[in-house]
């Protein structure tokens, strides 16, 4: 059995917390620890396990890893410090906001030699792990074209996306991980271009609605993202792949499959409004890939790397736009 | 080239001449006829070809066959008379409401060495012949399960109802030829039960709106036909077929592939509203293949036989009904 | 918290258990039962628990309701007991293989004054309980015809099939409670049919792998249902139904959705294999229901007369098979 | 009665001639010309009309319109001289090479008064004649997003791309246009990136195979194209509207709907090989248009100001590329 500490007990903690206790196997949830003492309370009593205000006193504690699911501003100083008290990381996304931080915090599990998971959910999603799977066993070939389609259902606070980083950082962040994920290629030039079309308050403080972004792989392939903050019809998660022998389409998983027919024509499902529905089958997915790795002591599927790749793609980005211009990665 | 005379000016008489002188290569259509002068006329002139009054008339002429598209009541004269006269013919299902009838016409067919052709226009509609061609091949390997949905938009008129044999005879003999066709196989027995659920008027004269029909094949493949009068969202004809190593499905074609996502859901197009357009590609190809069989000298692809056979399993329909119990073949 | 015992350690009884553990809110699975030591004690310490090997024991202690998932030849003396020791039932479909089984189970149900939830869990599926909820709000309008597809992947043991009491008790029992269910409305009359296609050792015991089930409803409605042993392509289970304004389709969910694309065509994923995983949802639910009814004392959602009635149907269509004819349901 | 000529009797010409004269009501096609007297024969005799080797002599005779489907090359000239003879023009895309060139062309169509239809056949299509008719209608609101998808089966062949003036000009030009027609509003910059990934040899005449070009909108939606030179998989024409209120989507119709189960999964059919089948209604509507055009005496649905902005940005576009930056349209 493999132990476990999780720091952090809002929106994401609760869910990993919850998938740990019911539905994976393997693993042990120990404690949980919150700097708001009913946030703590709370999920410990629900899983009816202990819990401490400070992160440190959980650090002290017997675990073979520890999942840190706090704001993104203090995700640098806890993984260095579980790090330096030896233990495997899981950090939710993004590492952090800058590349220098991300460095240091790569350079502390190094040092310490633990493991680090980087929270990119959606490559445990089953259609997009399946895919890649394909992919890479060649069946359509060498990757030509990729197509990331990735919209939110609405817009987040404004408090939230005034901190957030930015549109690219946030949300288009997981697209790049993704994109590498699928094309198992390194981007070499980036490009975006977008607008603020639906929520101007944006403008205020420089960040978008409505975002392209394009993706030349060192090969020669293109890739093409397309974000947005609103699609009213739910929350649209779609990726294809043309290769030279076929193509590979992942639309999206609908909740229900129901069609009604009347005199207007066909009538379908409503899309999951957001990630928790949506992707809920990938956070278990990922739980079981990080116990696996702690107990068959193996690389993590979702590496340091793979976290400080994706923030360079999207600060590449963010600077393609500024400057008007294809920008390569370096 | 084969010369060919059309009887019956129509609805159905001019699909098939324009189809003839448009879309069908290696024929000729020389002249039509119908007692109603304005639709011979008419017809003839809109095509650049010669009309007659008399179908008797046209029957003198050097044609090679001849395609008989008048109401049914009068199939069985015309019919003798062509192929007293020589000629080849095509004729519009059904070939007539009683089976002495048809006897007869096939009789008439068998004396003069000339082909009949019935007109069951669905087994030439691409999707059904392609998946004949699939099932022939073996591909789904014995079948032991055939399901046909064939329900029509709306009633036709109460007078046209009023002699149209009844709903087995009228509508679903399409369905019993389908079966056949698929199955490559003959019924043994038959059970049919239905309801008035939707026109209390067809109570008059012992018609039903609503009707599903079993049908028990000689190897002991079930198949069940289920027909409406009135599918508000359109005309829905869809077939599947259970075999030992696969399905095969047939869907509805829609005229249009547009999807619309709102807040609600996805919403498509209505299916075709009625046959000249669900089936449009199926009359050209049953044109074609009766000029082919009658260039080539071959069987024609619906004989007398298949006619006669679709009007046998309607009549035992409808009796199984009138009785409550399922009724061989025979 | 409902306090519940669980008699049954076998694989739906897990199942449920597992649910009611991780999966269920408001409910407290305390013990388990099994005449086998083995699979009892396997379960409790799974997940933490009491275990007794006499059903007797359990029924003993405090709780407020009781799931009997042992063979279905026993449910009738545990049902009964289970009433007498005061306990609310959730019994596994069929109730028992005979009406007059059921019925004396009926009684004890309600000398006891408890209530009695039976296990017919597709009522619970996402799809179907939704197509159910529009159908009742009138958005089709009055029913005309149902169809049923209802499939197995592979035949069970014939060990099993042996003692299942037929292919309608066994398998078409689902399907009877969902004509029920959907329609809102009883039978009067059942014709069915069917053949021995694909395993002839059924012979020897009067069972059939192929059949076709034909419902005709009191307001004169049609109902189709297809049952098959084996669909190589996976668990097939789908509905439709056709009102007066308009048609609802529940095809089968699937477990992912990619599709790729080659030069033959399209590609896409299999259905799900069987019924823990295509009903995953559903299981849930149906606990979730039964936790309700119990919580907020109320009927429950399928009840002891649901399950008479479906098994009614059962026997009614073997006997019309075996007369070969329409029997009256009564 | 609208009376026509045609000149230029190639494939597209041919296809243009038999709708006219079998699809297309309130025309008559006079006369073909071309300068291969084979060619010019051939097709005369088969719809029984007359021809001539030069196009002069067709431009004497008395006619409301002639269509111009030579090679690009010659569009100048054969466009000029018919507005001085005081015919109405159809003319084929793309109306040139140069902007330089089309101007001229303009000039002389003003000059003459007649009116100028340029062949960008797509509009025409039923699914997306149906999107434009609902995005006007503002059913998804302000559109926000565009996305292009357009592969072609295979490669012309070398001899043809070599004069075919690039990729942009001679492929991406359909989709300039499509999403000028779709989204109602000009581009005012063009980025777009590419590879050579399938055919080695374009690098002589430094043309692509692969390319993705993004449209900025002047009202700030964002728009992408995505093309590929060969898609194993057939013809891949898709189009998505990512609106306020919605989303349209524009699926490929497929020649067939059957879908094939097997213990693989479903299997369903290729798409469309290439234009003549998948755009077959197109070109029918597309004639109608124009006849109705000459007719009502209307502005002609695609006019020369089309052409030209669709070169225009098929210029940019490969400017942008060269220059490796977005470049604004002017």
């Amino acid at each position: 059995m493999v132990k476990l500490g999780l720091i952090g007990c809002g929106r994401i903690g609760k869910l990993h917390a919850r998938n740990l206790v019911h539905r994976v196997e393997g693993a042990q949830l120990i404690i949980v620890s919150d700097s708001n003492p009913q946030a703590a309370k709370k999920l410990a009593s629900e899983l009816g396990i202990e819990y401490t205000l400070d992160y440190r006193e959980l650090l002290k504690r017997e675990l073979d890893g520890v999942l840190v699911c706090t704001s993104t501003d203090t995700h640098k100083q806890i993984v260095i410090d579980a790090c330096e008290a030896g233990k495997n990381v899981f950090c939710e996304k993004p590492l952090a906001r800058t590349l220098e931080e991300v460095d240091e915090m790569v350079r502390a599990v190094r040092r310490a030699g633990v493991k680090l998971q980087v929270g990119f959910n959606r490559r445990f999603d089953p259609n997009f792990s399946q895919a890649k799977k394909e992919i890479s066993s060649g069946v359509i070939g060498k990757p030509l074209l990729l197509k990331i389609t990735s919209r939110d259902p609405d817009f987040p606070s404004l408090e939230y996306l005034k901190v957030s980083g930015g549109i690219w950082v946030d949300m288009t962040i997981h697209d790049f991980d993704m994109a590498r994920y699928l094309m198992g290629e390194e981007v070499e030039e980036v490009y975006s271009t977008g607008s603020v079309l639906l929520e101007p308050r944006l403008k205020e403080f420089g960040d978008l609605d409505t975002v392209v972004t394009v993706l030349r792989f060192r090969g020669g392939a293109i890739g093409v993202i397309d974000n947005c903050r609103r699609a009213v019809y739910g929350y649209d998660q779609r990726v294809e792949i043309l290769g030279e022998k076929g193509m590979m389409e992942v639309p999206n998983p609908l909740p229900l499959q129901n069609i009604r027919w009347d005199i207007e024509g066909a009538h379908s499902s409503k899309l999951y409004y957001f990630f928790p529905d949506r992707y809920e089958r990938s956070f278990v997915e990922e739980m079981r890939a990080f116990i696996k790795c702690l107990r068959e002591d193996t690389e993590p599927p979702v590496t340091g790397e793979d976290g400080r790749l994706a923030l360079l793609l999207a600060l590449r980005a963010q600077q393609s736009f500024k400057e008007g211009r294809p920008v390569k990665v370096g």
